[in-house]
């Protein structure tokens, strides 16, 4: 019997994750499609923007992930089309033909339609936006050193980061300690008390698909780190180093960290009714994609009706998009037998304030402080994609703890020397 | 009494060996000047190249090294031009005044007047560089992967190192290496017997300065691990994806990595007559430049004269930058003494060729295989600027072999994500 030809879009959580249960499987024949040539591990993204992890310690090449498996294909190019009619993917590098295709593109930084916001802000979503990120964070601080102007010292000293989720709580707390512990050292010239670091949101609470006690703790946690925490407040452009907010007040700053939203990674070839709020997929109970055959979506770019605990879609998590792929990939092995209808089990969430701080809600427990902060360690070692890079994180981690000064703080560019 | 002000342009071997004497010494304020804000090894560069190491394993901040020193101070900045008549250095963020002026700025990668060359070869001076082609390489193989044309396969797999150095023998021989362990397996879509690694210099042998029986023992290495060495064989141009050589044959290919010769980095400021072959600038016995008063040059980029045993100037070695920036240091040290004349202790020289091999040429011996890649091994994991980076890089060769398969093979491009 000739193998099923399954094209994967994308290698995060879900596209990996998929492929790993039908990995060595001679009944498959898939290509991996995706525009990098590794897996990374999003959840610590901020720690090589603060230079305390190199991109290596959260990274994975593809093609020595699945160098066991020969039924396991990588292909380095960017998704330009799908021809759904000819079952064909376009791609930046030819045509791909499939039997199944599988979208597990994720989600790209949605900047709401602002313009400058898009051109002048710095996003956290890849690896190179957390290399590009460490630059510009430490270049911002060389020009501080030599600035004689005040006024536009304290521009280039005061951050901004939008966006309270996860990810904008983490790099402020991180950058609070890095102002703390290390700036105020390698910094000599600079008065550190002019560092002001601003966390704002428009929503009424940090963490907001959170438990009200890790909202409130971790509100504490940022306030005793001396991060400004401003909510109910909108961006609403960054003109001339001014970020504006909806209610007419404005923050002077050269660093606008733009974490505040996400949307799916935009897809050309399908009808307009494949699409649901964010520009998701709107897939069934088995991840199929609404009105199509045999293409199928997973993880963050993908909006999943009946659920019953979830019956507007599930949040844009790693673990669903784990459980996804990996439920998909189940039900292809299934011969014969019904498939079965996704659940989403809920295993609990975390995020990390600062150094030995952490706040964790499972199920149906809250906590908060250095347990939550052993079990985001725990828990985030453990996900690490592979044994090497485990090792090597808690090592680099271990070190962290003991000197509380990494010293990745690199500033490098690309360009070719002459 | 007011210190006297220093400025060293340039913090490689010959820079911080100057500064680490003199730091913490309240006589002396010095201002070191880099265009990066790190140290880096040089010698390893080759292995950040092909993913052997990561650049934080080969680098080290200058605000962290120099950090419990109050009188370094430190300015990422470009040097523009030297106003001597001022005592002043112009740099890309500003003027700086100096009583003293110390020029260790190195070498540049010499192209030779071949615009091609300069255009499309890859240089390997810099952490840029080596980042640049460890992208460029991998990029090369992924094309290769999906190409159909024999003709272009080959041009993609084809590699030319032109320069027979320590760099052009390191990295031949660690990229034959990774042919035989890895490529092998990372691509299996590729019959790795097409992929050819050239190595080719002008001159009749391999690592000239060296000893006939390092050359020797180096050439049947990389005969060994099948790397086409031809001598006598000089670039001419670099034009429609082929090599050109001075005797009239060519060689396809899509990778020219240019090893093949230094020049003093340029400066702008003082007159012609400092200046001697290869734009070095022309030093006394205590480094003091032609015709100045009290503007000093140490390491690559000087050429020194009074040496008895150089009459012609030194070998262009970390070991004559480190001692000449340690003398210089030393020097101004003295009180009321007359200065000591620099004397290069040459301690020897090594190239390590592939795995586990060397050749190693002390002043009167030479050694050969796995006891000189041991030496190699123990004076590098010395040389490395501070204890941090020894015991990663250890830790990473240790594992690399152990496993013999370091898997940094990332391309990671630096734009920004939309």
């Amino acid at each position: 019997m000739k193998p099923t030809r399954i094209v994967v879009i994308g290698g995060g959580f879900a596209g990996v994750n998929f492929i790993r249960q039908l990995a060595g499987n001679e009944a498959f024949e898939i290509t991996l499609v995706d525009r990098n040539n590794y897996n990374f591990f999003p959840p610590l993204l901020y720690q090589v923007a603060t230079g305390f992890l190199t991109m290596s310690n959260i990274s994975y090449p593809f093609r020595k992930l699945f160098r066991k498996h020969k039924n396991v294909h990588f292909r380095l190019a960017e998704l330009i089309a799908l021809h759904p009619e000819q079952n064909q993917v376009e791609t930046s590098t030819g045509i791909i033909g499939y039997d199944m295709l599988v979208l597990a593109m994720g989600t790209e930084t949605n900047y709401f339609g602002m313009e400058n916001v898009k051109r002048l802000a710095v996003p956290m979503k890849t690896v190179s936006d957390a290399l590009a990120l460490r630059n510009y964070l430490l270049l911002q601080l060389e020009r501080a050193s030599i600035e004689q102007d005040p006024e536009e010292r304290k521009r280039l000293m005061t951050i901004v980061v939008a966006g309270g989720g996860p990810t904008g709580v983490e790099i402020s707390g991180m950058l609070a300690e890095m102002r703390k512990r290390i700036f105020r050292l390698d910094y000599p010239e600079l008065d550190i008390n002019d560092m002001d670091i601003h966390l704002v949101d428009a929503l009424p609470t940090v963490l907001a698909p959170m438990s009200k006690a890790s909202q409130t703790d971790t509100l504490s946690y940022l306030q005793q780190l001396n991060v400004k925490v401003t909510l109910n407040k909108q961006v609403k452009d960054y003109v001339n180093e001014e970020v504006l907010f909806a209610d007419g007040s404005k923050i002077h700053t050269r660093t606008l960290i733009w974490t505040a939203g996400v949307s799916a990674t935009p897809l050309r070839g399908l009808p307009e009714s494949c699409f649901g709020k964010g520009k998701r997929l709107l897939v069934d109970i088995f991840n199929k994609v609404a009105g199509t055959a045999n293409i199928y979506a997973i993880g963050d770019n993908c909006l999943q009706s009946g659920d019953p605990a979830f019956v507007n879609g599930h949040p844009q998590l790693a673990q669903v998009a784990i459980q996804q792929g990996r439920v998909l990939a189940k039900n292809l092995l299934k011969k014969g037998e019904s498939w079965a209808e996704f659940r989403y089990n809920d295993k609990g969430s975390m995020a990390i304030v600062g150094n030995f701080k952490a706040v964790a809600d499972l199920p149906k427990l809250h906590f908060k402080g250095f347990i939550a902060y052993m079990m985001w360690l725990a828990v985030h070692l453990f996900s690490l994609t592979r044994y090497r890079n485990r090792v090597k994180t808690l090592m680099n981690w271990a070190w962290a703890f003991f000197t509380r000064d990494q010293a990745l703080r690199y500033i490098v560019r690309e360009k070719k020397s002459s």
